[in-house]
C-alpha cells in the first residue's frame, strides 16, 4: 500500500478532514464542527480525534501515513509553525499549532495559510492540472490567495507575500482594513460588492429593487446583487460591473507580473459561474495588452470547498517526501 | 585557476563586455559601439570580436571559460535563444542571437532579456546582497524589471512574466504602447514623467519655469524637472510627486504579491538620489498597510550600468555549472 497524507482544514465553523493517497488522489472528506467555546484546547482535541477517527474509518495502517498538513486561516509563523493570532478561537493567539496537533496524533506535521492551502490543492488534483504555474483568488468575505510557481507555494522573504487580495488595483480608492487604500479586497470581494450597492442605496438613495431585498432582509449579498442584475436592476448592474472590472485589473496585472498558466477563481462570488466569469473575460481581454493575445487561462475552481483540505494534505505530502 | 564566465550586454548603442570569476566577483568592463548600420550580422560580429579580446586583453586560458550570456532588449524566445523583434537593429528579427554567438567563440552560450540581466547582477554582485528576493525596477525611457525567488530569475510560463511596467496602477489612466491603460511605465518613467510635464505646459498652459527650457531645447527631461521642483516650481513638484505616487503604489504592490528582502531601483532616473528615494520611502510608508511594518527594503541600484553585463555573466556561470 503506497503512503499517504492527512489534511485538516481549520475554519470557523468547521473543521474539515481529508486524505491524498500515494498516487496523490484525494480520497473522502468530511466536516465536524469547530468547537469554539472550548477555546485553543477545545478545537485541538477536535482537530486530532477527526483525524483519528478518519484514519480508523478509512482502516489505515498508522505506519502508512507519512503526516499531516494543517489549512489555517493567518497570520501564522510558518516556519516555527506557530498561529500569530486569531481573534475568533480564545486561546489561540500564539498557539504553536503544528506542535500540538503532530503531538496528538504522534505524527509529524505542517501547518500552511488556509488559501495557500486551497490553492495548493487546485494546483495538484483541481483546474491547476498540476502543472505550469497557477494562481488562485478566493473571492468570499475577504479575498485570498495562493500562487504556485515551479510546484511550489509562494511565501515571501518574511512569510507575508502572495497576497493579492491586497494589491491596490484603485490607488486612493476605499480604506480598507489592512489599513491601505484600494485594495482589490475592497472592490471586488463578495461581502464588499454588497455592501457597496447597500451603501448606494442608503447613504445616497440610489434607486434599485434591493432595495426592498435590503429593507426585508436588514442586508443584501453577492447573490441579491446578481439576482437583480439579472433582472436588469441597473444600480446591481453597474455594482457587479465595477467589481469584475477591478477583479480584471488584478487579472490582468497577474499576468505581467507571474505569466501564469492558469488564474484559479474559488469563493463564494464564483457560484454566480458564467455570470461572473463571462464578463470578467471580456473585461480581462479589453484590458490586456495587445503586444501578445492573452495566454493564461481564467478558470473556475474545480475543488470547490475542498480545496483547503485537499491541499493541505498535498502539504504534507509535499513536505514529508511525497514526489 | 578558477572557471570564469564572460558577460555581453547589447544595447542599441554599446555593447558592453565583463566577466565573473569563480567566486563571482565581476572584473573590468568595456564598451564598444553598436554597429547597427551594419545589421545583425555586423554586430554578431562586434559581439563575437568584443568577447574574443576580453579573453586576449585579460590573458585567460580559453578552456577556463565556462560559457557566455547574452543579455538583450526583448522580446525574446528564451528556451530557444532566439531574438522575436529587435525593429532598431535590421536583420535581428527572429536571428538565433544565441547560437550564432555560441558558434562564433566556440563556447556556451545563454540569452536573457537584458533587464532580467541586470536584476541578475544586482542580486549576486550587488544592492541584492546575494541572499533573500529581490525585485528591480529600471526606470529609464520605459520601467524594465527582473525577479529573483529563491536565486532564481522568474521568467512565467510562457516567458512574457517579470513585466513590471506593465501593472496596472491607474485603470483608466493613459494608454501606453503596449496597448493597455494606466502602466506604471506610463505614469513614472523618467520619460513619460517629462513628457507629461512638457504637455501640461505646452497643451494645458500650464505655467512653470521649465517653458523657457521646453522652448530652449525643444524637449525637457527628467532632470530638468527634478532641477525646477528642487528651485521650487510648483508644477514640477506636481508632476515628480505623481510619478514618485505611482512607483510608489508598485512598490508596496510587489510587498503585498513578493514580500521580497529588497526592491533595487536602477536607470536614468535614479541619478536623482535621494531626491528620488526620500519621497518614494515617504509615499510607502504611507501608503503601506498597517498589519505589520514595511520589512522590505528600497535601495538605489549599486552597480549601475555594469548591471546588465555582469548580470548576464552571472546567468552563464548559473546555467553552465556555477554554485
Amino acid at each position: 500500500m503506497a503512503k499517504l497524507c492527512i489534511g485538516i482544514d481549520l475554519g470557523g465553523t468547521f473543521i474539515k478532514f481529508g486524505l491524498l493517497d500515494g498516487q496523490r488522489n484525494p480520497g473522502r472528506t468530511f466536516p465536524l464542527p469547530t468547537p469554539v467555546d472550548r477555546g485553543a484546547e477545545g478545537v485541538i482535541e477536535q482537530m486530532v480525534q477527526g483525524a483519528e477517527k478518519l484514519i480508523r474509518d478509512e482502516g489505515i495502517p498508522r505506519d502508512q501515513v507519512m503526516g499531516v498538513g494543517i489549512g489555517s486561516p493567518g497570520p501564522i509563523n510558518l516556519s516555527d509553525g506557530i498561529i500569530i493570532s486569531m481573534p475568533n478561537i480564545p486561546g489561540m493567539d500564539d498557539c504553536p499549532l503544528r506542535d500540538r496537533v503532530s503531538a496528538g496524533l504522534n505524527l509529524p506535521a505542517v501547518l500552511e495559510n488556509d488559501a495557500n492551502a486551497a490553492a495548493y490543492g487546485e494546483y495538484v488534483c483541481g483546474a491547476g492540472g498540476n502543472s505550469g504555474d497557477m494562481v488562485l483568488l478566493t473571492l468570499g468575505t475577504g479575498i485570498g490567495s495562493g500562487i504556485i510557481l515551479d510546484g511550489k507555494i509562494l511565501h515571501g522573504s518574511h512569510e507575508i507575500g502572495g497576497e493579492l487580495g491586497h494589491m491596490i488595483v484603485a490607488p486612493g480608492g476605499e480604506l480598507c482594513g489592512c489599513g491601505q487604500r484600494g485594495c482589490l479586497e475592497r472592490h471586488s470581494s463578495a461581502t464588499y460588492m454588497a455592501q457597496y450597492a447597500a451603501r448606494l442605496i442608503r447613504e445616497e438613495g440610489r434607486p434599485s429593487s434591493l432595495r426592498e431585498v435590503l429593507d426585508r432582509k436588514g442586508g443584501i449579498d453577492a447573490a441579491d446583487v446578481n439576482a437583480a442584475r439579472r433582472a436588469g436592476d441597473a444600480l446591481a448592474v453597474e455594482v457587479w460591473d465595477r467589481a469584475v472590472h477591478y477583479l480584471a485589473v488584478a487579472c490582468v496585472n497577474i499576468c505581467r507580473i507571474f505569466d501564469p498558466e492558469r488564474i484559479v477563481l474559488a469563493g463564494g462570488l464564483t457560484k454566480a459561474g458564467d455570470d461572473l466569469m463571462d464578463p470578467l473575460r471580456e473585461h480581462f481581454r479589453q484590458m490586456h495588452w495587445t503586444l501578445s493575445a492573452p495566454k493564461t487561462e481564467l478558470l473556475l475552481s474545480s475543488l470547490g470547498n475542498d480545496a483547503g483540505v485537499i491541499g493541505a494534505a498535498g502539504v504534507a505530502w509535499s513536505a514529508f517526501g511525497g514526489r
